[in-house]
Order: structure tokens, then sequence, then C-alpha cells
């Protein structure tokens, strides 16, 4: 069976590579198992800031709380039900707001091999 | 800017093609942008079912209500803030409960150019 069903609690949250705040993100599903995309979910405490490159082309979506992801451009503000999409290459800064977020994520190809 | 949000409102929701009960599915990313991925948004009636052999690769996280998904193997039933992935190739009974569903998708590739 390939059909996979997951939950916040099947991932295993950990802090994503270089980042020392309270932002933890586990992949379900990824290169492990051979298919296209990966997908995890992302848990962010209160007023939380995430500067990176995209290294991959990110779907994320809000499950709990608020984020705001800037670039240079401008802004966007997404809270539950909500989706924000950035592009591999984009400069971003993500930001939690005071109650923190949970998001679902969704990356093309799988960010822990961006040039595989 | 390459950083977009999305909410439900933002989707041009239509029957999906090849079916006639009450599920309406809209793009709010795909081809015509120019990434690798399609992103949308589902609304799922009362009690709907659909049958389909997965053209793409479909991660559904559900927003609304309950969706379970079968195939030949056995089925998984997803609620809010649960993912249900779905490869390429799935011959998949697609089912929402009595309260109806909400749903976002990110398909890989296009599911609306499966072939390109």
């Amino acid at each position: 069976m390939t059909i996979h069903k997951f939950a916040i609690a099947d991932a295993p949250l950990e802090r994503s590579p270089g980042q020392v705040g309270d932002i933890f993100v586990g992949n379900v599903l990824d290169q492990r198992h051979g298919g296209p995309v990966t997908i995890g979910f992302g848990r962010y405490g209160p007023s939380q800031i995430l500067e990176e490159t995209m290294a991959v082309h990110d779907t994320m979506v809000i499950l709990e709380g608020k984020i705001t992801v800037a670039d240079d451009q401008g802004s966007v503000t997404a809270g539950p039900g909500e989706v924000i999409a950035m592009q591999k290459g984009d400069k971003v800064t993500i930001r939690s707001h005071e109650d923190g977020a949970v998001t679902a994520y969704v990356t093309y190809p799988h960010w822990q091999e961006p040039d595989a």
C-alpha cells in the first residue's frame, strides 16, 4: 500500500540545520521512500524568526497560529487553512507570531537532497 | 515576488474532470506559473465518493471534516491537520464523511499536465 496518512505526532521533530531557535521540523515522507516530494510538519514557538534562501520549492499549509514570510518585495501572512508557496531561490524571512504556529509542508525536490 | 499566499477563496472551484458529485476543486498555483507543483483546494459535500487512478503524486492536507482513502490493500482516514499522501498509479477510492471536507492539495507534477 502506497497510501499514507500522517499526523504531526508521526514527525520526528528536531531543529532544522543551522538554526538555534524554537523551530522544529520533521519529515514524515522523504527521499527514503522513493517518491518525488518531501512531506513534513513544523512547530514554531512564539515570535521566532528564520532567515533562509530556499534550496527547494516549499508549500507550507498553516494548521495553527500565523506565519509571515517576507522578502525584499513585500510580505504575506497566513493563518489556519491558508497556504504559503515559496520558490527555489527565494531569499525569505519566516516569522511566527505571539501564539507560535504549526505547519505542514511539501517540498520539491527533497530539501535534504536539494541537488540530487 | 515569488512568494504567494492562498486561501480557499482564491480557488476557482469547479467539478474535477469526469465526476458529477458534490466535489469541487480549484488550483491556485499550477503549470501557468512555471513552478514544479500544483497547489489547490478541494471542497467535498457529505458522503461523496470519488474513484480514480492517480495520474500524479498527490499530497492532501485535511483542513475541515474527514477524508478516507482506500485501495485494495486497506484504507486510511484523516481529519483536520492530518495529511494523506497518494502516489502516482495508486487506484484509490476517496470518500468524504457526513460533514463533508475541505482540503488543500499539492501535486507533482501538475495534474492537468500529468505527462508533460
